[in-house]
């Protein structure tokens, strides 16, 4: 298989949703949606995309000669590379009615995990998106992230007890995702959380939690007062609120801030090794890949997503040695020119 | 109604004039007159628009959720939202004969007031014009702001008579006028006024009075010197000098010196909720939007001007929500990445 | 006549040489050579063109009402407005034949004259070119300024014999022409000169003398030591030496360096009244404009010329009346963004 | 000979693997691999070409008239031009099978000695490409660079034997060939090298020793502890690693930072004589050119090479007249604009 087969195929089951571009910047898709288009003026996956070709590495090669370590603790587990699959959310209205968001989960989980790293599942309308990823995780061990929905307490309490079923070993939370159009009328109402809503929420959920959807220092700052354990920055790839910074921009900042104590993930618009590298660079401990990993399990099923991790985690092992980072540690911001 | 539709349905009355653009950037009007461009090498418009996109607006959501509060206190008037239509004039030449000025002030003036907001009218050659707005507003209880232009001192004497059947509650004066082709050979001549002549119109409106078409700090210092006691930040869309900056470029600046005694409005590019976002957190306190409100007369009649503002009102609502401002008092810089 | 009108007929002549653009930026012909177009990557004219665009004019309509004066004292003549019609050279292999630089010349300066300004005539291989313009500017009373390519000494001398012809008031020399390839293998050499040479010139000349192809702060302290009385910010278009910077971005430094003793005239891209009124902003006294004037008398003779010094000089007049500028001696950095 | 018929030539047997494009930036070619052009994203090339048309040069032509000495003593061999042609391999997979790499080198070793300037030799996979490269340049008395790639001790130590044959006075290792896939899982392993193991095969080499690959100033630093006498400032022309800075943008820091001890080489994008003048200004003393000799050999043969040479060179002749340089040494950081 190519990465080139593994688009052409895909094609076949998500156009025009989707058209599986060469690079996935979503200039394709700007606006589309239903679709994996952005949101209102829809710039802002492009920008995403843009911000990390701005980044350059800086190679060099007088170092002793190594093979890189590209393994990555993920609050105990041992991954190995420091990439995760994204969650996505009624793909069969996104992406092509190729498959629903069970079996959609259900391969994704599994494929990742064989590859060596964890998938983070979508949360949905229906209970069933939930209690299907559930199973998918426990199936394998507990690797797979089960993300909820900004719920109300009691909805999420819920939640947290099919979550509960996985035996993953962290949860996460896309408090963003009040900007989704299907969250907005809810009854009772979803959406923002004060510190102190999302300190229950932590606490409820008994295992280390993570905010996604975390754009500014303050946020930041706030979903550690909460006591989460890890963020991720996120501007859920321009789909909640149109026009935001990307997510390279504001991510030094943000890393600086929180301080060593928490887990610093990172998507939008990472579609590389090299850029993989680079978001390690500028502070992050690992990256979200989204729309990718769809277009590799529509094009390639199980094989299409154990491809594309290889894909992109030995082009991070290749940039590590061409700028002589040993180690995921090793990789700091004197190896990139910005 | 959808906004597509509305667009597709305002292209049979305004082509070739103005094509009604997905979004209007003034690009595919660059430097027609008559028409809807802007003057000389038509980068006004163009200029106007993208520079909102450099600006960014910063997600948080964790907060306390609310529903935000966009009401806004206009010279005692309580408008649903900070958005003005703004002043057009010869729209059969500019736009398509479907309407004359009288025709489209009267649905403008009371589709605005029924949608909770005001129209700024425009002004013109013939006195028909003025008379009308005028009586356009009465008949919705004041509810909008005859603009008229700066002709001679005793021809404002008799347009602020007509002015004054309006019962509107504030008067404006698009001051950059000057460049109109149609004022430059007028006799008694039209155009700048000094200080000390401003401070007589001024006094002579016998109202509120903004002065429209400030692009600099020290001609905002000087609209506040003559007792005006708004001003809107405006290059009149590129249509009476080219190659100005772009008002959200001058924006902050401005609105630093006047301090909180004045109102200050902005126009120019401004296409969604998320740009008024943008300029109040700039330092405006309303957006004047021209051009997409006579696409959406045009499109949709009186419902057209309500889609038009709804729309941009839910946007701006949403934005609200995904960055923490309660009300329109909340919008600071702090929520802008610039 | 209108502008379109006069490109439309320039066009049957000068095609496929120049396209008579409606905005001459130098796009259509780069590295076009014969041909209006700049040397080597080309890149020269389209660089001038944009340095204008990214200055813009600061719009202020809140001052007295008045005319503007545009009026130029140029080496005590009198000009109606401070653009002068840019010096050419083998005018039937780079535009086209219908005109010979003799011809050229003829209308050029005659034409120039009646709109109140002044040409800049050409030099080049064949003496009688310099004789033709030296008598065409003699019959208009000495209104012409002729410029000398850089010869040796002894065929300057000549060449000021003829230029005394003239009746001129001032004498120009193009120091940069030493870049034209018709220049390099001339015996006696032509091309660079030294200060001193320079000052030993300026003598032989024995009126006011300007240096035009200055593009450095030390290129232009240089010609006021050699007792120049006058340059000209230029890079001859692009076609001397490629990859300059552009003159807008090297002009406000010179004007600082040199005072206010020199006269300093800027070239390169100018193309509309807002541009000559950034140039004087900058620091200039006046502006050379060169291709346009080509198209004008191609595509209108004397007509042409006059209409489109007109047009400029009109579009100058309205800057000023929109920024607040009585004079050219109120135009000034304030009034001017960049 | 004109250079569009040298493309036009070169075009029929590139084709389809380079377009021969008239001005050579990698646009054509991106991600072309086997081809020219650059790894992953492919934007390597293309930044390399782009950053030098960023950096500008200060025309001034107010200096004596002079016959600009081009010349370059390069370890004691003395170049007509600061100019060497690049080092490339497998020229049948990524260029067209008119050649393969014994009959490139033969013809390019040749005509490069015969037009004043000297060819880098690649080296590849097969011991026959460097043994008849050794050969071709023992045959121009040494004039010719042996470049080796990053092999282990044991492979050095033989090739460095070859190399003996040749009578070179230096001897050269691209030391980021490392990203290329054909060394990638060679056995030994091959690519970087200790500070240490760099020392050994300075000694090793017995001559003048060039570093090629040095993109940071603690690379270059570290060259030089290890006894090399020059680097080259080359990002590979993007084919070893994506996403790198152009050279144009890190060689000024690396230059300043290893003094005037070492002899500074820059590649990537420069395609003009006034582009090798800004290297010099730069503080490079010398440039690489390596795909347009490839052009220039395919399009003419041993002509297509001196002709292009002369171009290139007279370009740069050009430019110091133009800037006032009478020899290499006096290009400096004040001729030119960035």
């Amino acid at each position: 298989m190519t990465y080139q087969e593994l688009l052409d195929n895909a094609r076949k089951y998500m156009q025009p949703h989707c058209m599986a571009c060469p690079e996935c910047n979503g200039k394709a898709c700007t606006n589309k949606m239903p679709g994996p288009g952005s949101k209102g003026s829809g710039d802002g996956a492009n920008r995403n995309y843009e911000a990390w070709k701005d980044i350059r590495v800086n190679m060099d090669t007088i170092h002793p000669l190594f093979e890189p370590d590209t393994t990555f603790d993920f609050f105990g587990q041992k991954m190995k590379y420091p990439i995760f699959a994204g969650p996505v959310g009624a793909v069969n209205m996104h992406y092509g009615d190729k498959y629903n968001d069970v079996e959609y989960n259900n391969i994704l989980v599994k494929a990742c995990a064989d590859a060596g790293i964890a998938a983070f599942t979508g949360d949905g309308m229906f209970q069933e998106v939930l209690v299907a990823a559930s199973k998918a995780i426990a199936a394998c061990g507990g690797c797979g992230v089960p993300t909820v929905k900004p719920w109300d307490a009691n909805t999420l309490k819920e939640k947290f007890k099919l979550v509960e079923e996985s035996n993953c070993s962290v949860v996460a939370m896309d408090i963003d995702a009040a900007g989704l159009p299907f969250l907005k009328n809810c009854d009772p109402p979803t959406g923002a959380k004060s510190v102190e809503e999302l300190a229950e929420i932590v606490k409820m959920a008994g295992k280390p939690f993570i905010v996604k959807g975390i754009m500014t220092v303050k946020g930041a700052l706030k979903a550690q007062k909460a006591g989460a354990k890890g963020i991720v920055v996120s501007n859920h790839g321009g789909r909640v609120l149109d026009q935001c910074p990307s997510t390279a921009e504001v991510l030094p900042d943000i890393a600086d801030a929180v301080g060593d104590d928490m887990m610093v993930l990172v998507d939008g618009g990472i579609r590389s090794g090299v850029d993989v590298f680079k978001a390690l660079a500028l502070g992050a401990h690992g990256v979200i890949i989204a729309r990718p990993y769809v277009t590799a399990l529509y094009g390639g099923v199980e094989e299409g997503v154990k491809f594309y991790t290889e894909k992109i985690g030995q082009e991070l092992a290749d940039t590590m040695k061409m700028c002589g980072a040993k180690s995921l540690a090793d990789i700091n911001e004197e190896m990139i020119w910005w």
